[in-house]
């Protein structure tokens, strides 16, 4: 099964960043129990990039959402004392938000990997950069997946993010996306593919409906998980909708089920 | 280029039915007009299928229809008699919807199309049936295509329609349908590929959904041409974002122009 990532915790949203500096929990609270009842799997916390404050910051939301909701987390850092200080306040395994083929960020985060049973986003990048084809982005997930597995990291628990470049500046780019998603799940069996769906439309108008028709074309692919802001209105009806059509929901009933719970 | 073929003014609707019946002009003009705003470059005109009334009532939806817009018509009917009445009141080529592989209808079609410069959807059927597969599908468009071109109509004059089928009730013919598409553009080059696009989600829940996130798995594998009702808020948007990830429309530029037109 696939999961959706609520990604709205995130501190470079100014409201977020306010609410961490003055430690507002009602406002968390909120936006956890809003994506929550949107039809989020987990909630993203993201608490920054300041060195000084990750940590603390952190932890704060760790606490704080997990009073909000029983969604598991997706602790969104790039630093592995970050990860872990979140991971050892995780009622129940949540998605280590994100690791790469990045030789330091990956050997940091293996072991709070093996030594749990989180989850984690695996970006498919390394330190040669961002892969401008399918091969290349296959390539990377290929070198992480086999590292992970060495690990003791079952194929289940990674979710392969072949980074969505925006349409506007990379128009080649959708392609060897979507190729690249396919070959992940051909070649790299029972693993997921997700991805942060709103890029894609970064610097054009009317971003819902290029979001919405990447996902539909994402899905049909062979991706099952997305990160995405899932109080947006009609986000989680395209996505049912693009299940239904990939043969992911057959009949439509899960997609019936869906417009029946939000009746 | 593909075309939009604005499918609201159809006797089949209660409301054009009583526009008809008492020759009201006025509500006639009003949805050629708002279909024409909304982005249509074809209207299409059925006039129902009674035997009595057809042929009049077709002839006086050309003469009304072509008084409000200046767009080509789209002539729906299946019988010869009345296609040839509206093609001769025709002010420039219309789109004569629909010929099929079915023999009588091919031959009683042919003939008009060989004599103008009318265009014409083809469904992908003929007197066995609706194919099943994408191979049934093919194979009927390619001896419709062998057809027109033993009488001199040139391939880009042919819009097939490989036949949507509701979803709820035939789960497995999603894929069918979209390789007809891919196979019908890579086996006959030149063709137009054409589909009725909310048949899809006959049956199922807000399915403007499901029509969208078919029409971007379409586009996708290749199809340029959409019969539906342009009005329908967010379709046409729809239909530019997934042209602009289909690679259709590069970096965006007609996507950002349909904005504009619309603000």
């Amino acid at each position: 099964m696939g999961i959706i990532i609520a990604e709205r915790i995130n501190a470079s949203r100014s409201r977020i960043a306010a609410a961490l500096e003055r430690r507002d929990a009602r406002w968390i609270h909120r936006e956890a129990g809003r994506q929550a009842a949107a039809g989020a799997t987990h909630i993203d916390i993201n608490a920054g990039s300041s060195p000084r404050r990750e940590l603390d910051d952190m932890r704060w939301l760790a606490e704080v959402v997990q009073s909000a909701t029983a969604l598991p987390l997706s602790v969104d850092t790039a630093d592995p004392q970050v990860a872990a200080a979140a991971l050892a306040l995780a009622k129940q395994p949540p998605v280590i938000n994100s690791i790469s083929g990045e030789k330091t960020r990956l050997e940091g985060m293996v072991p709070l990997l093996a030594a749990s049973s989180a989850s984690t986003v695996a970006l498919c990048m390394d330190d040669s950069g961002l892969p401008e084809d399918a091969e290349g982005r296959v390539r990377v997930a290929r070198a992480i997946f086999e590292r992970l597995a060495a690990a003791g990291i079952a194929p289940e628990r990674i979710y392969f993010d072949p980074l969505v470049r925006p349409l506007a500046t990379n128009p080649e780019q959708v392609p060897h996306f979507l190729e690249a998603v396919r070959r992940i799940h051909s070649e790299l069996p029972d693993v997921h593919t997700i991805c942060g769906l709103s890029n894609i439309s970064f610097g054009l108008p009317a971003r819902r409906n290029l979001n919405r028709a990447f996902m539909a074309l994402a899905i049909a692919a062979g991706m099952d998980s997305f990160i995405l802001d899932p109080t947006e209105e009609g986000v989680m009806a395209a996505y049912h909708a693009a299940r239904a059509l990939a043969g992911c929901d057959q009949f439509g009933l899960e997609y019936i089920r869906y417009f029946r719970s939000q009746a």
